[in-house]
């Protein structure tokens, strides 16, 4: 089928560029020696998970315990669930890690350790340090982390299975400087806190990984395992912080003018904030972005951009004809891609499948 | 089960506001003389839309066509589709309108109206008019909306519904005072628009409808048929410009604390972009507002802040107790419905139903 013929909105994914992007992401880490445990969030799906290891099943990092789930389905026998582990999953885990040879979670305070050892069981646990991004995780340069770090690993409860962080203040980056600078920043801060710990925990893992810091870098280094996701599809975000070129960008929406208004130079498409997500995309770069990049069928980029979005309507600056299609790469892949039930496979402009993802929690 | 056995992230819905905001609705629009035919897209379940309609079926509004199918297959026979409509998209609609009394469309250009003469059926149509959001909609002003009314009128392609619009404007509101002027600027386009209509067009049907609008008014009038949506579930978003009180909320993300960071004052909830969508709420009136209210478990509000969102994380401007759960008032929930396949219905604290929305195109 052609894509012409898909109802809109639409998501179609260039399974080509995908498996380019997988597989440049893969070998870098194979060639920089280190593991490999690449993010599922940004697709939720069987298929690509099994592309970033080059049509097979490895290690894999998870947002959501149903992501979880649905890859152990799948075949994915490691996984790390990278989110702080909330006290009432702990059965969910528990009940999920029998399945499969390791599911680690994330803990950054003695709290949650004590909620692991009320429970009973013994998992296998990161400790989340903070590198810059004052999201989740401790502060590596505080003495209390260093102590963490070792009640942790010396915990009947626990498996210890290392450090890990994740460098997401490379988001708020204008250049690929600056990018270069944070994803420096990512690895020291795991290496500064290890070298804290007692020499038995001086071969303690140390786990990073943000698309736009392991894009930049020529190789990985001062790291053990590597966990980047938004790089299978890319997106206008990253091409415009400089992760990628356009061209690497995997995704786009399909949609269809419905209304054109010549008096006031703007159309309207069938496409919007549930089409898209109201991600305001690289806002710190260029206030006026707007919703995503504006491009004919053929992704040459258009003279409009998507300036507002309400439920199903989507505004352009530019009064286009009524019935043309657009692709409009979107601001945010995993944001926009968690909207569909369905993704819709293109290959040198057929359609050639679709893929399914999970959802939820 | 009680709220607190819930898995977090969850989307609460308290039955009873839903059947008291139903009600008030429903009874304003008998009151006042005029039709009612609610918007079900803040929703999308069948439950909500027999409570508009005091547990019954009867005229809805939608805003995709698979809420068309789905509300079709579940015993609405009178819709209205509410975004001007796509040309391939009318083979789909010609199918649904065989199943259903009345699957009423929305056109506002010539061009729409050739493609439905070009199709060969006979289809329900509204067209749509813009009384000052700018969105879709002819100008009520421009002598061509009479010549395409009145050529709409005329087609043999066409059993002409009335004229159709929507005061989204209303949204940018400050206040109550304001909201009554858009409100009366909304009915007056329509009615204004008609009186320009040839004779024999003098009694053609019209449709308003915004929730603001419609909640602020003490009665309807100068308008024969009404859409308000967003008010059976209400947000932060609408209490805050004054469509109602924060009380009148029916709908909560729960969440759990799942890091907690004394030293910065912040913490971290398992509810991220995609368990709130990324709607900024009522910026315009408070550019500091957040991604929600945040409460307690028993709605009582707290001193803290929804500052940022990731796709699985929420960021608090409070170091809240590990483990703790709060209850999270959207700021728009339409697209916080959305993100959920199972809402969970709430009376007097405790879990009695869940309800599954469509979703999707």
């Amino acid at each position: 089928m052609n894509v012409n013929h898909l109802q809109t909105p639409a998501f179609l994914v260039d399974a080509n560029i995908v498996r380019q992007n997988c597989a440049s992401m893969r070998e870098k880490a194979r060639a920089s020696g280190v593991a490999f445990r690449p993010h599922v969030k940004t697709h939720k799906t069987i298929e690509i998970a099994r592309m970033q290891h080059g049509d097979a099943t490895g290690p894999i990092t998870v947002s959501t315990l149903a992501e979880a789930e649905f890859f152990a389905d799948g075949g994915f026998r490691d996984i790390t669930y990278a989110v702080p582990i909330a006290p009432d999953k702990l059965d969910r885990v528990a009940a999920l890690a029998k399945r499969v040879e390791r599911l680690s979670i994330l803990i950054d305070n003695a709290e949650a350790l004590r909620g692991l050892e009320r429970h009973g069981g013994v998992f296998d646990v990161f400790l989340k340090v903070d590198c810059g991004y004052h999201r989740a995780g401790v502060n590596p340069d505080d003495p209390d982390s260093v102590r963490l770090a070792i009640s942790i690993a010396n915990s009947r409860a626990v498996h210890f299975q290392g450090l890990l962080t994740h460098a997401g203040h490379s988001y708020h980056a204008r250049t690929v400087e600056e990018i270069r600078r944070i994803a420096a920043e990512e690895s020291a801060a795991l290496t500064r806190f290890r070298d804290l710990l007692p020499e038995e925990l001086q071969n303690t893992l140390r786990s990073i990984g943000s698309t736009p810091t392991a894009s930049v870098v020529e190789e990985f280094s001062d790291c053990d395992e590597v966990r980047p996701g938004n790089y299978v599809f890319f997106d206008a975000f990253q091409a415009t912080i400089g992760s990628c070129r356009r061209a690497d960008v995997a995704v786009s929406v399909l949609a269809t003018v419905v209304g054109s208004y010549a008096d006031r130079n703007e159309s309207i498409i069938d496409a919007g904030a549930l089409a898209f997500s109201k991600d305001l995309g690289p806002d710190h770069i260029d206030p006026q972005f707007g919703y995503g990049v504006v491009c004919d069928v053929d992704l040459r980029p258009l003279d409009a951009r998507l300036v507002a979005l309400s439920q199903e309507h989507g505004k352009l600056s530019a009064a286009l004809p009524i019935g043309m299609r657009v692709r409009v790469i979107p601001n945010h892949s995993c944001l926009t891609a968690a909207m569909y039930d369905t993704y819709h496979v293109v290959e040198n402009g057929a359609v050639v499948d679709e893929w399914k993802p999970v959802h939820g929690w």
